[in-house]
């Protein structure tokens, strides 16, 4: 019987100590450990019901994820889809992937300089008044931190439906003078790719017929430099 | 009695020595004998019919402009239309502008490195075919043909109705490392700006209620400057 309310939501959370993280501060700078292995860390700010990160998980096992929020409830929910996914994929535990509970504003306390590789932004709320966008998760405040946790390789993956949302986080990305690539302004029209693992929000809009705004962020002095390399092959 | 046919046009435009440049590479680095001052100079590319470069020419009266074209016929209808705005205005002959024929292509036989202060792009053709894209206005072997000629409060403002080129564009002055300011995705939403000039294709698409897609590019190092002491104004 699944127990009910916040209490229960708590102590189920409690009970999967393998997969849900509910103190993160604890493992900055040592998230290696807690995966037991050197893999890249990519990380979902916001996660929502886990859609994304469970999708990814399954699809990219070389990769060490963890999905953030701040609710137990979505944890909870996130971690009934990723046990799904892998179970689906006959595989026992989900160890290359973490749950883990807390406010981004203080992601420089989960994480320390140069642990992720990767952050994936998707569907963020979108604050549309003027006095909440310091709370936009690619405001420059949020961008500065990001790039204090970003290794060598590090990117920032963007998608959102938010037509101002992503409007800001352009001029965002340009004024923190943050490479960008491969903006698009509707992902899903002529070119559904197959590798592209949706979110729930993304599924909804997707259906909807709305389109949806996606933009890379290359971070990382090497993640620049392939970028450099290879960036005229879009124009030939 | 209007002369009809390309002959007449062209008789036309030949009889119109003071506003219409038939030969603009005779004047690569003499524009400003040409217009008899050292204003800044601030030239269209592709103006159509002129409604633009005609309404910015008596609401800026500092700045010389050139509208550049490569059609007879739309230099004629261009310079029809300069006219009637400064007559309108009570102004004798409109001194400040000029309406240059010519090839983008060859747009640096036309102006000599450091000559032109800003760039406009308005409604460019977006040349869906990707065979093609190689004559977009934006791609990046015209950014660098712009690169020579603006001089160091140079600009490039460009505006269009097309999501794909602009999706294109914005990946193209990412790629050449172009410093963005004030991307918009919906220009004339919310924020109707009476200082703001329309270009003929604007008026249509606006009319019709489509989305006006419109971004800032500073090349010059002052203009650079200038946008890095003021970028976070956006965010506060
Ligand atoms: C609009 S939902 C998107 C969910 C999911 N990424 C998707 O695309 O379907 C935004 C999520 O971000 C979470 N969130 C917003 N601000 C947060 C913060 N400061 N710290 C942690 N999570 C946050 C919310 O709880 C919510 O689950
Ligand atoms: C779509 S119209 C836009 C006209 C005007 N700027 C407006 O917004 O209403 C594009 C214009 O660019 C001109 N044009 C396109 N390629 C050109 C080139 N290589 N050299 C000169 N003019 C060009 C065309 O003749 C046409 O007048």
């Amino acid at each position: 019987m699944r127990l009910r309310g916040r209490k229960g939501i708590r102590e189920n959370l409690e009970q999967q100590q393998e997969l849900v993280v509910l103190n993160p501060q604890v493992y900055k700078g040592r998230w290696a450990e807690v995966f037991g292995n050197d893999r890249p860390i990519h990380i979902e700010l916001g996660m929502g019901k886990g859609q994304f990160i469970s999708g990814m998980s399954v699809k990219y096992p070389d990769v060490n994820f963890i999905g953030m929020d701040m609710y137990d409830e979505l944890i909870r929910r996130a971690s009934e889809k990723v046990r799904a996914k892998w179970d689906g994929q006959g595989a026992k535990e989900p160890e290359t992937v973490r749950l883990a509970l807390g406010n981004i504003e203080m992601i420089e306390e989960f994480f320390a300089p140069g642990e992720v590789e990767r952050i994936y932004l998707n569907f963020s709320d979108p604050w549309p008044k003027k006095k909440h966008w310091r709370r936009r998760l690619t405001h420059p405040r949020f961008l500065d931190k990001y790039r204090q946790l970003l290794n060598e390789n590090g990117e920032i993956h963007f998608k959102t439906d938010s037509r101002v949302l992503f409007e800001f986080s352009l001029n965002a990305f340009a004024a923190v003078g943050l490479q960008m690539n491969d903006i698009s302004l509707s992902l899903h029209e002529g070119r559904i790719n197959e590798a592209h693992v949706m979110t729930e929000y993304e599924s909804k809009f997707v259906g909807q017929g709305m389109p949806i705004y996606r933009c890379e962020v290359m971070v990382g002095e090497a993640a620049v430099r392939r970028y450099q390399e290879r960036k005229m092959e879009m124009f030939e």
